[in-house]
């Protein structure tokens, strides 16, 4: 793709300045982008501007000078990542999937292929499934019975999407993602150890052999409009209803979300976050990388948790959150700062007995 | 599936109440159950038989009253998740996997294909490999070669089964899990950072420039009977033995099991585990989600592990343990108490301090 | 394969004994090993070496007597781990992909396929993808558009290789690793939560619904020579350059790389590694299991980081750490001493502070 400096900055809705007319095909770090080579560099910070080559095409933040750093033209961006967001997508070429339904893929008869959807090679698509318009289903990828793909979806090679599994316009499903394994759910004939201690809180009487039951996931896996799953990322099926993630919603590379699991709109769920089985997450949360959460419990709306967190109760809505288990970030922060210093008190606190033993005794 | 009332209720080894012929063609949501749709409400619990709608069919816990939520029919469960395991399979239609061997899968000659066995499209097996009878093999999965594939098994899509592998009967093992690729053990010419910090918990004194050499993986993979292994989960082959998971152990989504682990029988391993190479679990284990374990050490039978607990030594057979490191779950809630204090310990503490001090100056 | 003792000793550069003429065909565990099998016991402790059999081939340690357990001959190992990468190198049968290009695959015309490479069925290679010589294509793989391949390397099954990443020679990649899925990058349009509490450490003002822009991934990933890849792991591209693993660095399963991590030579990361965009790692780091990295931080060259270790800021350079948040490990053992005697500090601090009170009151 080529747009001249001007277009580019009326895309971004952005200011620019300098050479308008310069062309531009791709974006660089300053240190590597050359000049005259089409790249627009990428110094939204003093730090990173240093290292622009004069006679380069830049995007700065505002407030920056382009002349001192010998720039032609320049685009300011007055929030960079948003600008970045935008440039990215003007200048991204698109999934590497083919248009058009390739000749190896095995497609039930009974299933719909929207209009110019595009089917890359050795897909298979089950008995009634339908892919909806603009849809493109890398290489490799299985789409089970009756499984509902949105308009504009792109679901990369080797995702696999269980039967009945219902998936909104615009999602993009990294590779490999798996959406409709089974639950993960289980029963003894008597209580289990789980249960036991559940009840107890650590003790245990009764330690008896006993075999695991299944119990069978009949509910399904329903994604809304614009949500993007991580290349690994695993989403079981519900018990009886649907495991459902809403709209807008981003979930990271190796996510687990469990059977029932019920995720909001416009959460922001990093990679290896896990949330077992019946949980409920509202909207507008945000989990950490590695941040881990138990089964059954409720987490409000606006939550946020910084990395590794691990939550075992309910979390009320917008609350910010750190630690294992975890308490409110400040209080984690003072723990934490406690926490380093307690080999210290430790020794203070065995001195403070010596001292006041003494006092008794000369007492 | 269509059963009665009646039929079901023997099947699930339960009393029923009412119009034992009314037909039952699947289960749901009390909420979302209307009356005469064949779907019977799962309101196990006074707190979920609240929103029943009049002439449902439902399954109630004993003692619940039927006519108290003017229901047509009612089944009682004596253990709820034990009914439910009943009643899933009762309505499970089986996965998503055609009868019959499909013309694209590429299987080799010599491969042994068991009676009423099935192959999705594009499967490959490889040479030797021997698949049991009714066993039901997912698109994309390959089976490498002198893999053995035990009756009645149910293999999803995109599953890697490695050379020598060797799957139980009635094995469930969910998409794109990979059983038998290599273990991850290294070696450098001289000691190591690791073995050195290892001997000095802590001290280094040489860092030096070495390449890490390959130890390759001869052994294979060994699951027993009515092993369940989740989505993205990953079992490394052993070194020169097999890595082995016990009959009746389920394993979870995003679980790693290491080179030469041995998992005993009957354990639940949740979702993102992870045990390191050589270490040995003993029967009916329960590690919760985010559960670690380190290398080489003993877990004994019937050890309880709660969420996120990081195991790096040895534990007693019957153990319940918590936290970061592994200690007792009730010495664990303790810690965890009294680090919520830390902070204030801190400030009393230090009032102490200069309370002591002062008694000391007036002495 | 066959070789003789003698010929073993020598591949190994070991010192050998007894009878050298003995024909080995592969290895073995003390117990399991048969005399007169062709298998070579590795019995490279004195507690390994009980379980020989009288009669057998074994290999020892230095310094162990050969006589004392009876055997026909016997290979002395300097260093046992790392003649047990001699000694299964020589063993290894190689990984299960057959030689040849299968009828099956799909290849663009106009990729590159160097001399002796080997396809897979049903794998899927892009335009202008270039594949080295004497590489070996596991089956159901997918290599994109622009990739290369290097010489000798072996991509299992499964595995997704995106557009335009860049792999060296020698390398491996086991099965269904996803290599080059668009990194997790999102922007607000005005400041988000995550960046308000990045400023205030936890206090939230202005809870306001917005929607995440996507930022688009331009950049690609490259792996140098003698890498290895794990099952199921994924590492994203970078947004504008490219997502870096140095050569010599191995890493486990089910590890993340987020967006434009750059992890340096001779690294060893474990599995269910995670770490975020944008952070550096320098050469010969030991991150071991769990271990999770911030985003946008410096790790050193040769620091080691224990179990679950969660690093949220920079590290320097040989620095050996653990815990949650990361310290030095040393300081972490005196924490953890100190924590498991947390309860009985609070004790201890309350009895004082009653002693104190009354000694104030006698006073």
């Amino acid at each position: 793709m080529t747009v001249t400096i001007g277009e580019l900055a009326q895309s971004l809705d952005a200011r620019a300045w300098g050479d308008l007319d310069i062309q531009v095909t791709g974006a660089g770090e300053p240190a590597t982008t050359l000049p005259d080579s089409g790249q627009i560099a990428l110094a939204m910070a003093p730090k990173y501007a240093e290292a622009l080559r004069p006679g380069c095409i830049a995007i700065l933040a505002e407030g920056m000078d382009p002349e001192a750093y010998a720039v032609k033209a320049a685009i300011f961006a007055p929030r960079p990542r948003l600008v970045m967001a935008g440039l990215t997508r003007a200048f991204d070429q698109g999934p590497d999937i083919d248009t058009g339904i390739h000749p190896t893929a095995v497609i039930d008869p009974s299933a719909t292929i929207g209009e110019n959807a595009a089917i890359a090679p050795f897909v298979v698509i089950g008995r009634c499934a339908v892919i909806g318009a603009n849809a493109r289903i890398g290489s490799h990828a299985s789409i089970g019975r009756n499984a509902r793909i949105g308009s504009d979806a792109v679901i990369h090679s080797g995702v696999r999407i269980g039967h009945d599994v219902v998936i909104g316009d615009r999602v993009f499903i990294q590779p490999n993602a798996v959406l409709g394994g089974d639950g993960f759910s289980f029963v003894t004939p008597e209580e289990s150890g789980i249960e036991e201690i559940r009840r107890t809180l650590g003790e245990r009487e009764n330690i008896t052999t006993q075999h695991w039951t299944r119990i069978h996931s009949l509910g399904t896996v329903q994604l809304g409009d614009d949500v993007e799953i991580g290349a690994n990322a695993t989403i079981d099926r519900g018990t009886i209803r649907a495991t459902r993630v809403g709209s807008g919603s981003k979930i990271d590379n190796l996510v687990m979300l469990g059977h029932n699991v019920v995720v909001g709109e416009d959460c922001l769920l990093c990679s290896q976050v896990g949330i077992a089985g019946s949980s409920t997450v509202g909207n507008r949360v945000v989990l950490a990388g590695k941040v881990g959460v138990s089964d059954n419990i409720t987490i409000g709306d606006d939550v946020i948790a910084g990395g590794a967190t691990k939550i075992f109760t309910r979390v009320p809505a917008g609350r910010v959150i750190l630690g294992n288990p975890a308490v409110k970030m400040e209080t984690q922060l003072e723990i934490q700062k406690a926490t380093r210093r307690l080999p210290r008190f430790a020794k203070q606190l065995s001195d403070l007995q010596e001292t006041v033993t003494r006092l008794l005794e000369k007492g």
